[in-house]
């Protein structure tokens, strides 16, 4: 599903323009980034959890060349779902979708 | 940072009510959580990409039991953070926030 794909279906949803929701969905992922760079775990109910994660440095292989490289430290983005999704998604599986 | 939290800020931020704001960020989780139960991918600039994977059923161990049991297959909801964030996170991490 394309920006404007979700854009339009939330408009629609909603019952405003496309252009307030365009507006919306830019300001949430302003915020979240935000947060997000201040290292700040994000909890939305429904859906899940925004975090940072540190990874440590760790040995790495370039599987065409079978070379060993060093990968240095670095912060991740991480999302949690929230137990709901999992649950649905689970019916899904069983579901055999 | 609580829903609580979000909300009030996303609300200064776009000069909107609270409420309004509660209402729009339901409805976008209400809007993710439909697309991501269809298998849909969901991407949204300059934060990242939603969608469903296959896990397949694998053999994992009770910690402290050490027994050995069946996790069978699954789907579950990831996050693939765009490269903007992750950018932004290696500067923080450089600089030893």
């Amino acid at each position: 599903m394309t920006h404007k794909e979700l854009i339009s279906e939330m408009a629609q949803r909603l019952g405003l323009s496309q252009s307030k929701v365009s507006d919306l969905l830019d300001a949430t992922v302003c915020e979240l980034n935000e947060k997000l760079s201040e290292n700040t775990q994000i909890f939305i109910p429904h859906f899940g959890v925004f975090e940072t994660r540190k990874r440590s440095e760790r040995i790495s292989v370039n599987p065409q060349t079978q070379q060993r490289y060093l990968v240095p430290p670095s912060i991740v983005a991480t999302f949690k779902p929230a137990s709901g999704i999992k649950e649905q998604l689970k019916t899904m599986e069983e579901d055999g979708k």
